[in-house]
């Protein structure tokens, strides 16, 4: 049995730079046709400029045939020039993280309602620009994304003309927010999918499925499943796998982020035929992104095998979902 | 400043065997009068004859000042016959574990209230033994402690003669259960009193801080504290001090303990004086367990200087609360 999904997104995706880009880029270019690409590099994806020529980094690994659709991030110096020199150079996101609350957001905004950024959303929202947005606080862990969910609200409302994408929503309340407001999207990760606190540490503690925002409850997982499942337009699929090497996730403070790319189709396949749910994977996955954003992939058609895919241990020193076991679902050549 | 702790004891311990127990079993003998001895050893410590030879193995370390309260692991080889023969010997102990709940718990119980069980109970409440309970289930991570809240009314009411002690309590909602039995009692971990998930998973993911049952929300911890601080004579400090190798904790598969054991007093003294709550720090750590357990600890002053304390990076291969950093309170020699 094979699965045909046209034109796959990756609608939230990390590849680093240097060696670890040219590591992990051509896992996702082989099964996606587009990804929009987080910013949060040390230094920070600030400009256009930076952003191009981060762009063509990844185009020499990955091949002109991948789409990295390039995000800014978004900082105080992001002017109403800046944003236009950006849209003359094809690049219509920008992402918003607060201040600390994920790996590389020390740059973060730490008032996000401030008048200095009210007058960049309006900017934004002139130019056409979408918005995504890490919607946590600062506050207890389990309640973070819950916590931001007035401030999304508040933009929202305020910028109706403004697209907002609420980044790997990991709470069932989130869900409700976002299909309360016309303008107002979300994407779901592989992980958020697939896990909550009892893989992370019901058991014997996971540090390879500790990403931010945490994974959650039952319900919450049970309520992201609902709407994946239903193929609902208001969400699609961002992975935000995020490679760190595996020293950095196996010690004493272990960096947040999941590595999902290898596994990504594989395993979305996996779980929605679980669940009878595969006539949906290619909205989840295809349709709804091209929608919400309105861009079009670059034409690629991908195939999924019904065989056995052992994942490998490891990728360039990197832990993937899945690593040692083994999937139902195998990327065709 | 100095502060005299009489004959302080530490209700929950693990001290392992071997090269491990001559490693840590000193660090808690410098501190504490006596201590309950876990029995989940692999193999576990089923009988009498096992505990007292552990025991020995124990006082070779310490020396006789120190005093071991040695534990069963509860089995359905409890007989009438093992428990008489364990109170000849002076032991008064059995630690339930259900099965696969924690570390070394896979010769637990599967179904606590099995009619074999019960007979056991009856046993042992005829013969004067204290139950202590670890008190999960095996659901949701965050909902096991207080799903098993019934099975432990449920046998504090069917055997009201028979002392009950639920270990380590993380939820607040089990303080409430505990205080409405005139038999049940409750340890309290140091780590508990610290910490909620936000220091175990808000920040960087910390090994060393994940525990069984693991620590919950602000709401739990601050109810915790507030029977501790009060010196509540149903509750007295378990340390549930657990060493892994380093090795163990910073991997992919985490084990799940604290080692608290070299701050343990240290650490208590600062949290209960920075709450002022210094005045109830005796009852909680040394006058309430004698009185539950009915039992005389040996006597032995411990003081601590208000002076700081360097906790070191190690201790033998296993990394300690509060490693490498430092506390205001220290051990006198």
């Amino acid at each position: 049995m094979t699965l045909t999904l046209n034109s796959p997104c990756d609608m939230h995706l990390h590849v680093r730079d240097g060696a670890m880009l040219a590591n992990v880029a051509p896992i996702s270019s082989a099964q996606f046709a587009a990804a929009v690409i987080m910013p949060n590099l040390l230094p920070p994806i600030l400009n256009a400029d930076d952003a191009l020529a981060y762009k063509d980094r990844i185009l020499a690994i990955t091949g002109e045939s991948f789409l990295p659709l390039m995000s800014l991030f978004f900082s105080p110096k992001l002017t109403l020039q800046e944003i236009r020199h950006a849209k003359n150079a094809g690049i219509r996101l920008t992402k918003l993280y607060p201040q600390g609350v994920t790996t590389n957001s020390a740059k973060g905004i730490r008032e996000i309602l401030c008048e200095e950024n009210l007058q960049i959303f309006e900017n934004l929202q002139n130019e056409g620009f979408i918005l995504c947005i890490h919607s946590e606080t600062n506050g207890f862990v389990l309640e973070r994304e819950h916590d931001f969910l007035p401030i999304l609200a508040e933009i929202a409302r305020s910028f109706p003309r403004l697209t907002l994408v609420m980044e790997h929503i990991s709470d069932a309340r989130s869900l409700e927010v976002v299909q309360s407001f016309p303008n107002t999207f979300g994407t779901i990760t592989l992980h958020h999918l697939l896990f909550t606190l009892d893989d992370l540490l019901g058991g014997a503690l996971n540090p390879h499925v500790f990403c931010k925002p945490c994974v959650k409850l039952p319900r919450d997982m049970q309520a992201l499943r609902d709407v994946a499942f239903s193929g609902n337009p208001k969400f699609c699929f961002g992975s935000d796998s995020a490679p760190h090497l595996r020293t950095h996730k196996e010690c004493s403070q272990c960096g947040a982020g999941v590595f999902s790319a290898p596994v990504a189709l594989s395993a979305l396949a996996e779980l929605f035929e679980n669940h009878g749910a595969l006539q949906s994977l290619s909205a989840f996955v295809c349709e709804n992104a091209p929608k919400i954003y309105h861009f079009t992939p670059p034409q690629k058609a991908v195939q999924l095998r019904k065989a056995r895919f052992d994942v490998a241990e490891e990728y360039g020193g990197v832990v993937s979902l899945f690593a040692g076991k083994s999937l139902s679902w195998i990327l065709c050549d």
